[in-house]
C-alpha cells in the first residue's frame, strides 16, 4: 500500500502545529503519511511573518500579514505557551510577559527548526484551488509556484486547512467615504504608527484592533485619538489626548459625525472593523462558513468538517488560547489521520449535535471570564484525547483574568504586567522598561532584561 | 445544433466592446453564439468604475480599480473615441478634450446602455478557474457568485479574456522600506491627492503614473514633489516646487538617497512602478506571459493566443490608443468566433511568425512617434477586416503628436488645449477654466461649457 498523503494549507502556527504534531509521532517511531505544506509566503510564521507590504504582495497575492511594525502581543505569553517548548527553552531564561512581534516570531520559529520539518513546506505557492472527487476518494489540491511560475495539480487523501481567518478585511461603508480627504485604511494595511504622529485619527471599532492600534497611534506621538464603537464602548480609562465616541453616522470632507450629535476633524480613519473567514480556493461543498465565534459552525470537535470528514480545518474559532490551542488541535486531527481517532464510528448526525451543543453552551452566558473559561475546556477536552502533553490551562486562565484586571486599571500600563509561566512554574520578570516609553521594541532590546 | 457560447472575462472598455460587437452583429440580423460576461465588481466600467476601496474589496477580491478620484484623461479624447458612438451623440454637444474620469465613464456606459447589453453580464462574479478540456473542445469557467456566495462552473466553446493588465501592482522592494516612517503606497492605491497636501511626497517612476499623480499632488497643495527615474527623466518644465533626481537608493528613516548622492526628507513614498499581467484564473496551458509593450507575446493578430487559439485576449497590449484600439479588437474576435474570419486556416507556425513579426517591427525603432503610428497601423489593419466604422486614424495620430508637443510646452497646462474630433470633424471648445485650477472636476461642472 502506498503511503497516504496529506495536504496541508498554511505555514502559521497553527500549520506548523500540524507539522509539528505528525514530526513528534515519527519520532516515537511511528509511521507518519507524506506531509506537503503549501504556504503563499516566502517564509514560515503566518501573520507573525511581517511585511512593509499591503495590498497585494511581490507575486501579486492578496498581502497575508495583518500585524503591525510596534505590535507587542495583546496578551500574556503565559497563556499561548506551548506545552512542548518553553520560553525558557528556547531564550535560555524566561523572559517579560507580552514580547512584540518579533520575539515571539523568533519563538515560533524555534520550535519548527528543532523539529527539523521546514523541507516539508513549499513556499511561495498559493493554493488556488481545491477539489474533492468523490469517485476516487482523493482531494486535487492546485498550486500556483510563484518561483517558477508554474500552476500544477497533486492528490491528496486528506487536506488540513490552516490558512486563518484575519487576513480578508471587513470594510463597511460609511456616507462619504467615496469623498473623504484624508487617509482612509483597515487594520489590516496599518504598518508604520509613525505615519500618524501629530496627526488626528479616528479609529472605528471596539475590539483588539481598536484597542492596540490606537494605543501604538499614541505611544508614538499622535495628536489626538477619537474612537468609535457601534455595539459598546471599550471604557477605558482612556490618556487625555483620546476620547471614545459612539457609532460614526457619516464623514463629510475631513468632519465625520457621530450618532450623538458631535462631529470630529481628522486626518486619518483607521477601520478596525475585523476580519472574514475567506477561502477563494474552495468549492461550496468544502467551503466553510462561519462566524468569528468560539464554537466555529460545521466543525466536529472544532476541527473535523462536518460535510466532508476527510477534510480538517485547524484555528479557525476566535481566539483568547492560540498556540497552545492550535497545538491541541493538530495533535487530534494528526491522530484522527492515524486511525488512532476513529472518525468512521461517528456519524454525521453525531457532528452536527457535537457543533449544536458547543454553539448552545457558548451562547449562554456573554461574560468574559466564562468564554476564557469555555475556550480553556475545549482545549482540555482535545488534550485529553491525544498525547500532547497536559499542562495546567487552570493557570493559564488565571493569567488571563489577571490581565483583564491589569487593562481596566491601566491601559497603557498592563503589559508592565508580569505572570507565572503554567509550563515551567518560573515567574516573568519584569520588563526593563515601561511599554510606553519602549520606543525600540527590537528583540534584542526587548531580551535585555 | 445548439448555440456556441462564448465567456467573456471583465466588463471594461475591452469586454464591453465585445458586447457591442456581438449586439451590432445581432442588430444587422446575424445570429450570434450565447454571450456570458463575468465582472467580479458590481458595474461595469473596468478601471473606470471608480471606487474608495483599496486593498482587497468589499467581497474580498482585490480591489480591480487603480484610478484616483481626481484622474482626468492623459491623452486627448480625441484619440479615444468609438467610431459607432462619437462624444457629440452622447452628449449632444461637443465637449472639452481631456475629460476628467466620471466623464469619460458616462460615455462608455452611454453606447453600452443604448445596446442593452447589460444583461449579459454577470456582476459581483468572480472566475476563479478556467480549464480547456482536449477531449470535448471546451473550456470549463468556474465562478465564485459573491451575491449567493455560490461556486459553479459553466462550459463554453470559447474564452476572451478581458480581464485588464493595470490592476496587479508591481511593487519593488528598496532597502529601508521596511523602516520607512512615513505613507508608503503603489500608484495602485492611491486615491485622493488632497490627503498629501502640504506634505513632501517623492513620486518612483518617470512614465505616466509618476507624471499623472505628481501633477495632481502639485494640483491639490503638496508642499514639494520629488521625481525619480531608473532609466530616463521624464524631463518636462516642472513647477518650482517639483524636483527631477536619478534612481534612488535606499531609504532610512524619512530620508530618501538617490544615486547622485543627493538625499531627501519625505513624507511619503508613492511607486509609480508600473503594473504586471497577472491571470490567477488560469492554467499554465492557457496563461498569457507578456511584458507590457506594443506586441504582446503569443497573441496572434494581438487577439489570438496562439497556444490554443479559441481563445483570445483583448487590451493586452501597452496602450497609446485605447477604446478604439478595443473596439478594433473585438469586432476582429467576434468575427473570428462567427467564422467570417477562418483561424482553422492559419497554422501555429503562422500565428508564431506574425507575432514575431510585430515584435520585430516595434523594436525597429524607439521613437515616440513611430510607436504611435505603429499602433494606428494595427487598428488600422485589423478594421479593414471587418465592418467596424473605419476612421480617420492618421487625424487621431495627429492629435497624438499634438498632445505631445502640447506637454513639452507646459506640463501643467496642456489639458487647456483641444482638438479636432476625427469623426465628426468638430473642434473641441477651450476648458472654462484652467487644469489646474479646476479643482472641482465633476461632470456636471465639466459639462458646463
Ligand atoms: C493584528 C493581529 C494581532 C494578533 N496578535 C496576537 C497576539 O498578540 N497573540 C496571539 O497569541 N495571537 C495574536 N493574534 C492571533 C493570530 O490569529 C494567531 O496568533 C495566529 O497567527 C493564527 O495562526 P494561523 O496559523 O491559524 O493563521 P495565520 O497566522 O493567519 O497563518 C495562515 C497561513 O496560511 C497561508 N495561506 C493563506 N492562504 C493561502 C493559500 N491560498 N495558499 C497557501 N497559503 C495560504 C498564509 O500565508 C499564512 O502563512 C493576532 C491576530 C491579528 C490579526
Ligand atoms: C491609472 C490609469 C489611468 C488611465 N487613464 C486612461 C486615460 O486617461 N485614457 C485612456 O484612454 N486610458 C486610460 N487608461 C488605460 C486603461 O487601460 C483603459 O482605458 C481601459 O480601462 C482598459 O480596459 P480593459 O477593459 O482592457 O481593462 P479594465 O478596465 O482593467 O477592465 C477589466 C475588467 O475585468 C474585470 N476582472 C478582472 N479579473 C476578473 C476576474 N477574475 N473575474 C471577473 N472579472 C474580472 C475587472 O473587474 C474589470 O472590470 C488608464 C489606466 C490606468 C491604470
Ligand atoms: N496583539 C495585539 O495586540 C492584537 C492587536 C489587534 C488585533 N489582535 C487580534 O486580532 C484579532 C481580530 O481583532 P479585531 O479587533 O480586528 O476584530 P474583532 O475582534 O472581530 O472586532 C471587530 C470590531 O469591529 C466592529 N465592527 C464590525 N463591523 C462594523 C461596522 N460595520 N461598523 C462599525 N464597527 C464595526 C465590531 O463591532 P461590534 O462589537 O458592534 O460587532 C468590533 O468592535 C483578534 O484575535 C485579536 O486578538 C491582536
Ligand atoms: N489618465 C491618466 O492620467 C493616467 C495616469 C496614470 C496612468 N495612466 C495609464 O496607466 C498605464 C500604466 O502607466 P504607469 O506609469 O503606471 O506604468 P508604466 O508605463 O509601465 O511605467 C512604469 C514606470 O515604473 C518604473 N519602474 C518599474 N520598476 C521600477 C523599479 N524597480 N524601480 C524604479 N522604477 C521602476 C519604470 O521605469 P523604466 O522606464 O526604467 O522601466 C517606468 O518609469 C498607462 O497606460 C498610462 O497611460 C493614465
Amino acid at each position: 500500500m502506498t503511503k497516504k498523503r496529506v495536504a496541508i494549507i498554511g505555514a502559521g502556527p497553527s500549520g506548523l502545529a500540524q507539522l509539528r504534531a505528525f514530526q513528534s509521532a515519527a519520532d516515537k517511531g511511528e509511521e507518519i503519511p507524506e506531509i506537503v505544506c503549501f504556504d503563499k509566503q516566502d517564509n514560515w510564521g503566518g501573520l507573525w511573518n511581517y511585511t512593509w507590504r499591503t495590498g497585494l504582495d511581490e507575486n501579486g497575492e492578496p498581502v497575508h500579514c495583518s500585524m503591525y511594525r510596534y505590535l507587542w502581543s495583546n496578551g500574556p505569553k503565559e497563556g499561548l505557551e506551548f506545552a512542548d517548548y518553553s520560553f525558557e527553552e528556547h531564550f535560555g531564561k524566561q523572559i517579560a510577559s507580552y514580547p512584540p512581534r518579533a520575539v515571539l516570531f523568533d519563538y515560533i520559529e524555534g520550535r519548527v527548526k528543532k523539529a527539523g520539518v521546514r523541507d516539508w513546506i513549499r513556499f511561495n505557492s498559493a493554493v488556488r484551488w481545491v477539489n474533492y472527487n468523490a469517485d476516487t476518494g482523493m482531494f486535487t489540491v492546485t498550486v500556483h509556484d510563484h518561483a517558477k511560475d508554474h500552476v500544477y495539480s497533486e492528490d491528496f487523501d486528506h487536506v488540513i486547512c490552516a490558512s486563518g481567518h484575519f487576513s480578508t478585511p471587513n470594510v463597511p461603508y460609511y456616507e462619504g467615504f467615496e469623498s473623504f480627504n484624508g487617509r482612509l485604511v483597515h487594520a489590516h494595511d496599518f504598518r508604520d504608527a509613525r505615519e500618524f504622529s501629530g496627526k488626528d485619527i479616528l479609529v472605528v471599532g471596539s475590539s483588539y484592533s481598536a484597542e492596540d492600534i490606537g494605543s501604538q497611534c499614541w505611544k508614538y506621538g499622535a495628536k489626538s485619538i477619537t474612537s468609535c464603537y457601534r455595539s459598546a464602548p471599550m471604557g477605558f480609562k482612556w490618556p487625555d489626548n483620546w476620547e471614545e465616541k459612539p457609532a460614526m453616522e457619516k464623514v463629510d470632507g475631513n468632519t465625520v459625525y457621530f450618532s450623538d450629535g458631535t462631529t470630529r476633524d481628522v486626518d486619518a480613519i483607521i477601520l478596525c472593523t475585523g476580519y472574514k473567514h475567506y477561502f477563494n480556493f474552495l468549492p461550496d461543498d468544502l467551503r466553510l462558513k462561519t462566524a468569528n465565534r468560539l464554537a466555529s459552525a460545521d466543525l466536529y470537535k472544532g476541527v473535523v468538517y462536518v460535510h466532508n470528514p476527510k477534510m480538517f480545518y485547524l484555528g479557525m474559532q476566535d481566539q483568547w488560547f492560540t498556540f497552545n490551542m492550535f497545538d491541541a488541535q493538530a495533535w487530534w486531527v494528526r491522530d484522527a489521520i492515524l486511525g488512532k481517532i476513529d472518525l468512521s464510528k461517528v456519524s454525521k448526525d453525531e457532528m452536527m449535535a457535537d457543533v449544536k451543543e458547543r454553539e448552545t453552551r457558548e451562547e449562554a452566558d456573554d461574560d468574559v471570564k466564562y468564554a476564557i473559561r469555555y475556550q480553556a475546556d475545549y482545549i482540555e477536552e482535545l488534550v485529553a484525547e491525544t498525547d500532547y502533553p497536559s499542562f495546567d490551562i487552570d493557570g493559564a486562565c488565571q493569567a488571563f483574568y489577571e490581565w483583564k484586571k491589569h487593562k481596566a486599571e491601566d491601559i497603557m500600563g498592563f503589559r508592565n504586567n508580569r505572570y507565572k509561566s503554567v509550563m515551567t512554574g518560573t515567574m516573568a520578570p519584569v520588563h526593563h522598561t515601561p511599554w510606553k516609553d519602549a520606543l525600540d521594541d527590537s528583540m534584542e532590546v526587548y531580551l535585555r532584561n
